[in-house]
């Protein structure tokens, strides 16, 4: 298990604030594109890690630290953020995920002897049996996951402009 | 075309930036990992980088603007990084690259009407004629793919960590 709750949190904390660096200010044409019907943008991206601070991982710990496997997670839907009618400036998007992930590093902080809790287990409602060391390395990889959409999405914008070097950039070769 | 002088500059200045806040003070576990052997650290990534605004960019562009087909590229070596004998905090590689990027920019910006050379060429030692706006937005995907590699290297720690949601996190089938 490489998994530790300190080195995990470095990340935790760094990505709002990194991607709010990188994202923030830029021109629409970076934020409006996808990948195609189906895709997310850059801002459905964001939308996408909010929703998962509120629903997914710390409402899923402290799922497993009082219920165990007595019930299952409620699901997550991963597309409820494509729901959502209003469209907001990504800045407000970004200014909300920072804040709500601040919040969860200071909930997660506070969780006693955490540490102890690492083998527990819970439900997942599709894949049965899960642990909470599990789930919070995941909580690392889902934001991992994400930044790295973030700029392959950006990249389709230049797909064409960059002519024969297209065949030399990795980013084009994983969809 | 959707190759823009402006907009490409929006990411050439804040990736230096986003990945000093996004790498800086991180516990040496992330900086340290590969994906196997032949494959590049975090380090690497960001002194690879540095190589390439010293070497590749601004230099193959000053290239054709003044010699244009007559003679090709001095040919960059993508594996330069990897002989330098020393390893060195990333914090200061951090900071190189923030400077000479910095320093990079100013120069790009201080070419009068660069617009008029974008359909200008010149001769790629590997792969014949480029151009300029061909050159330009491929230094922009160049940092684009780059951050994709340093977070799907990170995400290496904890393949095994996530058990079962490796299965939905895309950055483990991307490699």
């Amino acid at each position: 298990m490489n998994y530790n709750k300190k080195e995990a949190i470095e990340i935790l904390e760094r990505t709002p604030l990194s991607l709010d660096l990188f994202l923030s200010g830029l021109s629409p044409s970076w934020l409006q594109i996808s990948e195609g019907e189906g895709t997310w943008t850059v801002s459905e991206v964001i939308e996408h890690l909010i929703e998962a601070e509120k629903y997914n991982w710390l409402p899923r710990l402290e799922h497993i630290l009082t219920a165990g496997e007595s019930k299952p997670f409620p699901p997550f839907d991963r597309y409820s953020h494509i729901n959502k009618e209003s469209e907001r400036k990504i800045e407000l998007s970004l200014l909300e995920f920072k804040e709500i992930r601040a919040s969860n590093m200071a909930k997660l902080t506070a969780i006693p002897d955490l540490e102890e809790h690492f083998e527990k287990t819970g439900l997942h409602p599709e894949f049965g049996t899960v642990k909470v060391r599990e789930l919070l390395s995941t909580w690392v990889v889902h934001d991992l996951t994400h930044i790295a959409q973030v700029v392959r999405v950006m990249a389709e914008r230049y797909r064409m402009d960059v002519g024969p070097w297209r065949e030399y950039l990795g980013i084009y070769k994983r969809k």
